[in-house]
Parts: structure tokens; C-alpha cells; sequence
């Protein structure tokens, strides 16, 4: 069966190491903070005054808008542990985890959040997601990129200081590979036909010139919002300055909409895109999290969610 | 594309109402507990004595072992809402919520757990969860049902006496859709390779005369376990009672070491099955809630578990 699960013993945890897991939440010990450079792995590309920098040892970069450095802690890593020879195999395949895995700090400001970005920054912010993909896209080995924010600890943030993560895999997720062979088999582009319809429809939350934010028929958790560029584009990594600043407006909205009517809630949003693919259409998927997945969801992939649409895009416009 | 999620807005909830949202934690309102039978809707099933019997209007049967009851807020119903007429759906396709859900309230006692179950608690209880969803395949228009468990308020559980649910549901779900029909194209049964296996393998962590369980190779979550009948049978409903009494065994014999070992950690279980495919290998999968799905999981459909299954098993043995 086409299923994938990473193993990722390099934290080395022990039992009683998942009763104590708190998110750090003292800034003065944050390593993502302006100032703490040298106690994260050396940044592989740092955004300052409009140039791209990388830090050296012995020669960090400060006084940096955004900062990219490789996760101490990764998921997948181009250099992985070599596999034990006496593991029993015979119904899985299991290899090597090659990746890569990077944190793009998005402030050097403790505190400061997407909805306090101002039009700058988040052009910015957007344009360093697409740079960074488009980086890793290109190393050998690399099928695809998985770009996503947690924010919160209920969304699964280990450290509270603003951040996006983004790990390349060596192979398309399954669960991608069988959204772009069901959009092979239809005729025509299915998000756009959804932009199209869903700008009419109470459904939809915000519009820009370039993008539109609804809550979609398929919301897998309450409050889930996408955001589809008009224009169709597969990937981030073919989108133009301005279409990335819509993109980015357009998140900023919608985050700051959760901030004003769930009170701030942890949310995950993802990026969801496919290299050398035109059919693909990008999306971005908001979740905040009020919910928790259980036994129902683990047993059967299906989601139970307790707020219609509708609703969710009546509260969220307010 | 062939994906579900669930709409249930029985509970209308508004966006406050997640901010507040709360297990309940008090035993004298616990509507699970004796006495209190008339504060659910009316038992389909009440185990009591070795016989089976129904509340009816004005005779509530007390004095149970095990009572099953409709799940007063369901996320199916065997009467739902009908659809509003207006719903724009062009590229999805959008159905009445049909099906059932049922809680098995496992024991009248608050606070009695999985673990303390004697032989013949916990044989009683398998006997109903086969009873029951061999009840509810019974019924008109039902596919597949769903039968977990979910403990703990990082599992999802809204209250703490203990229960378990089964939904039934109009469909076979699209996850183990695909994994059967990775089964048909196998030579021979998979999980009884598993089983075979891995019973000489370090990731052996149980076994008696009639299951093993193992800490396998696709693991999606820190210390998750599989139980797996040695005996191939496809579904609950095919088991006899000692079946039932050796898996039972093996499940109430995990759980008491996820007690001991993680600190009685939030837990799911959830039985794999497929009705009338006797390909199909019967399996159930404990999962303790001691990571956070976060933005890449949601983002790939692929799983970051930090505690390889080898040394899962050797810290749950002891």
C-alpha cells in the first residue's frame, strides 16, 4: 500500500520525555530572537535590505528581515543514519530518510505575528517561501517540497517565535499523487471552477485582485479556509512578485480575521502545490485547530466537522 | 477525487463555544454512571446478567454491565437533515449525513479503566463490540462500520467515563478502500506475514495463544500498537468468543502498560475490518496521544514519529 511515515529518532526521546514536552515560551532563551545566532546551525540563506545573504562560521549575519536555517532537530536529513542491517522488512520497504528540513524565521522580533506584518514584509515573507522551495526543488534527489506554518501550540509549535517550516522529500505524497491523477481524469481544472463558483456564494470569505479566500464545501476541520489564485498556477514557484503578494494578503486577512473572532487560536496553514505539473492549481489550506482528531479520524481518513461553511465564512467576515 | 469529510452541525456551535470547550470532569453529572439513565436518549442495547435487553419509554433497565446508547449529538443519523436547495456543488458532490452512532458505555463505574477489566469484563465488552457492529451491518444502506475508542482529552474525549463508539456509515471508507485493493493485488495475506514476522522480531511486545502485538514498522505515532489475530479472520463479526477473549486480552494488556510505562497517557484504539472480504486480515491499532499532528502532516498525509517501533518496544515491555 502507497503509505509513508518518517522515523525520526534523532531526538532520542525516552518516555517520560513526552509527559514533560512544553513549548519554550521565555523569549529571552528564544534562538529564533535577533541576537541568538550562533545558537542555531549556520543560515543557509538570511534576507537583509533587500539581498540574500548566508552566514559563515565565525560570520553570522545580524540585523536580518528573515533568517533560514536548517532544523536542529530534522525530520529528514541529506546525510541520514545509516539503516541497521537486522531489520525485519519483509512486508515494508524501508530506506534511508534523505531530506532536507529548514525553519524560515519569519521576524527577527520576538512576539510580532503575520497579522501585524505590514504589505513589506509579507511580500517578503512570500517571496522568500517561493525562493526556498524553488532551492530545494533543485537538489538532487528532491520530488517535492511540503511548505507549511505551525503557530501555537496546539498546532504543534515547539517554539512560540513566528516560523514556517519547510522539508523536501524524495518522493510526491501519496495523498497528493492521487488528488493529481484525479485531476488528470477531469475535464478541466477543478479549483478553477471552484474560484469561479465560490466567488458568488456565501462561502466566500475575502477577495483580492488576484486571489479569493472561501470556506470550502470540503472543510475537514471547523473554520478551514482556502485561498486559490484567480490566475491558474501550480506551484509558488511560478507565481509572479504580485501574484505572491496577493497570496500574501490574503493569508494575512484570514489570519487576522481568527486572531479577531476565535481569539487567537494555534493554526496550521499549508502550502499545496506540485512541480512540473500545469494541471495542478495552488492552494493555500488555513486550519485553525478547535478540534481534535480521534479515534473515528484514525480508523477511517474521514473528518467529522461541527461547523457548516456557510457559517464559518458568516462568523469569519463578522 | 474519492475523499470524505462529515458536516455535523447538530451542536451549533459558535465560535465562542470553542474557546470554552472542556471535558466534563464531574462524576455527579456524569450521564454514563448508574442512576443517571434517564439523562440519555434510550438504550438500544443493555447488557445485563448474560442477556441483552432495550430500554423502552418508562422502563429504563438498571443494574447493567454495558449500555449502548444513540449518540445524542451524531455525526451521522439514520434520519438526517435534509439538504438546503441553494447549495452550489459543482465540483463536489454533497449527500445526506445517513448512517448511525452509538456509544457502549463499557462499565456502570466511574472511573473504571480498560485496565482494571477482569477476564470476563473485558470478554463481555468484545462480545458487544462484535454484537453490535455485526447489528448495525444489518442495516439498510450501511457499508462499513467504525469502532474506536477514545480516552483522554487529547484523544478526544468529551467525557471520562469510559466508553467506546462505533459509527456506521454508508460507505467503505476511501483509506482502507485503497488498502484493500493493495491486498487483492498481494500474493497472500500481508498481516499474516506480519504476524509470522514478527513474532521472532525485537517489535514483538505481547502475544497468547491467539494474537500477537507488535510495535510495527509503520508506525505513525510514538509507541503505536498492533494487535493482530494469528488466526486470519477478516472482521469482529467473524470471530468466535475465544477469539474475542485472546484479542481482548492483548488490547487490555497494552493499555495497562501505556498506564505504567507513559503515565496513563490519552489513547484511541481503532478496529480495522472490511465485512464480506475475507481477504482482509482483522486488525485494531492503538495509538497513545503524545504528539501533535501538525502542518506537515496535514500538509502530506505522512507521519513524523520520533520513537523508533524497536525501541517502543522494548521500553513498554519494561
Amino acid at each position: 500500500m502507497d503509505e509513508y511515515c518518517i522515523i525520526a529518532s534523532e531526538r532520542g526521546k525516552r518516555p517520560s520525555d513526552f509527559a514533560s514536552e512544553k513549548p519554550v515560551r521565555s523569549v529571552s532563551d528564544c534562538v529564533f530572537c535577533a541576537g541568538n545566532e550562533d545558537k542555531t546551525p549556520l543560515a543557509t540563506a538570511v534576507y537583509k535590505e533587500g539581498g540574500v545573504l548566508v552566514d559563515t562560521e565565525g560570520s553570522l549575519v545580524t540585523g536580518w528581515d528573515i533568517r533560514c536555517i536548517p532544523n536542529l532537530f530534522p525530520a529528514l536529513s541529506p546525510k541520514p543514519a545509516i539503516l541497521p542491517e537486522d531489520l525485519a522488512v519483509s512486508q515494508w520497504s524501508i530506506q534511508e530518510g534523505f531530506g532536507y528540513h529548514e525553519v524560515i524565521v519569519e521576524s527577527s522580533i520576538h512576539g510580532r505575528m503575520i497579522s501585524d506584518f505590514s504589505d513589506d514584509e509579507m511580500s517578503l515573507l512570500m517571496r522568500v517561501y517561493r525562493d526556498r522551495v524553488s532551492h530545494y526543488r533543485s537538489q538532487d534527489g528532491i520530488e517535492h517540497v511540503s511548505l507549511f506554518k505551525n503557530w501555537g501550540e496546539r498546532a504543534g509549535a515547539s517554539l512560540d517565535h513566528t516560523h514556517s517550516q519547510l522539508i523536501a522529500l524524495p518522493i510526491l505524497p501519496p495523498s497528493l499523487k492521487r488528488e493529481q491523477d484525479a485531476i488528470h481524469a477531469a475535464s478541466g481544472c477543478p479549483y478553477c471552477d471552484i474560484v469561479g463558483t465560490e466567488s458568488e456564494s456565501v462561502r466566500l470569505l475575502y477577495e483580492n485582485s488576484g486571489a479569493v479566500a472561501i470556506c470550502p464545501h470540503f472543510s475537514m476541520s471547523p473554520f478551514e479556509v482556502w485561498i486559490l489564485p484567480k490566475q491558474h498556477v501550480n506551484h509558488l514557484a511560478n507565481c509572479t512578485d504580485e501574484m505572491l503578494r496577493l497570496i500574501g494578503d490574503a493569508i494575512r486577512f484570514v489570519v487576522s480575521r481568527y486572531d479577531v473572532v476565535l481569539g487567537s487560536p494555534s493554526y496550521n496553514y499549508m502550502f499545496h502545490g506540485i512541480f512540473d505539473d500545469d494541471s495542478y492549481h495552488l492552494n493555500v489550506r488555513l486550519h485553525p485547530v478547535l478540534s481534535t482528531p480521534a479515534g473515528f479520524e484514525k480508523n477511517t481518513g474521514i473528518y467529522i466537522n461541527t461547523v457548516v461553511p456557510e457559517a464559518a465564512a458568516s462568523y469569519l467576515k463578522g
